[in-house]
């Protein structure tokens, strides 16, 4: 348990640093006292800065992943699926815009190793949407003349929200999940 | 004419490097031998790295703001002029993918005051992009119950194009800029 605790208390002080000074401007010194552990002790879980951005962006992938694989199996009714799918997505992406945008902005920071391997995090992704597409189209309830193009489309729209929703706007995070999910359906249920 | 040609091969070679090494690890010496000038002849032009980031940025969004302006301007048909708009947009985001990210992923690196530049010109894009929607509504050819929501999401599509769009990839930035417009139709024509 404690191990677990001081993962988490390590991971959030990174995301905290990160956002607030970027990736090249913070130093394992600041991430270590922000999370009131020594220096030594950051090294015990991570043997460089870069090793804690490639844990954050992981974790940040793999919930996403996570987020969009359960969304698909909670219908069989390619538009309800969709729907939910959309929605999910991007409540994630605006509830956790934060981490999203170290995940994004920081991405070339990660060495090619790592960034390899959160790339496939990023193909099972659309991988995902592809399919729900697909089978949409194949039931002839939805239409996608280009199922990977419209795929990449649906997700833009959570993904661009990293850029600029903040917590406490106009807009909810619900609000906006549901305008998304709403435009997803226009997209592409067939007419 | 000789002062215009320093300029642009200076911007060029910043854009290189921030695309190549990312900003902060990027020393405005390298920027300098890219452009084949001395660091001295860089000083005369700017006065920091954070300078030439800015002028980056700054041509870069007042660019995507003029197309946008000139493609609100081409018809009066409000589903024509929204295709076209879309269309433009997201043909400008693909075909300059590369300015695109060290715009967008270099943001935090702007100071305070530069980036409250930057955002005049994005917050003018957003405005062009809810006067269309808003026009096409009072026509009553548009839908949009939630027209600064839906506005983001339309300019979603293009910019996070920036994200993953290379070229020389499977698709022409041509037909992603026609899917694009035909989604947003979809997404925004009354039924």
């Amino acid at each position: 348990m404690t191990t677990v605790t001081a993962r988490e208390r390590l991971l959030n002080a990174a995301v905290e640093a990160f956002a607030e000074k970027g990736f090249a401007a913070t130093t394992t010194r600041d991430i270590a006292s922000r999370a009131g552990m020594s220096p030594a002790a950051v090294y015990v879980h991570h043997n460089s800065k870069e090793s804690l951005l490639f844990t954050v962006s992981l974790d940040g992938h793999r919930k996403a992943l996570d987020v969009i694989t359960t969304a698909a199996a909670s219908s069989t009714d390619p538009v309800d699926r969709l729907r939910t799918m959309v929605y999910e997505f991007s409540l994630w992406h605006a509830d956790n815009s934060r981490v999203g945008r170290i995940v994004q902005y920081e991405y070339h920071a990660l060495s090619p190793e790592h960034r390899a391997e959160v790339a496939v995090f990023r193909r099972s992704i659309e991988k995902t949407m592809q399919d729900a597409l697909a089978d949409g189209v194949d039931q002839g309830v939805l239409e996608a003349d280009d199922v990977p193009g419209t795929a990449f489309s649906l997700l833009s729209l959570g993904v661009d929200l990293v850029r600029w929703f903040r917590p406490g706007g106009s807009r909810s995070s619900h609000e906006l999940a549901e305008l998304h999910a709403k435009l997803a359906v226009r997209m592409t249920a067939r007419t």
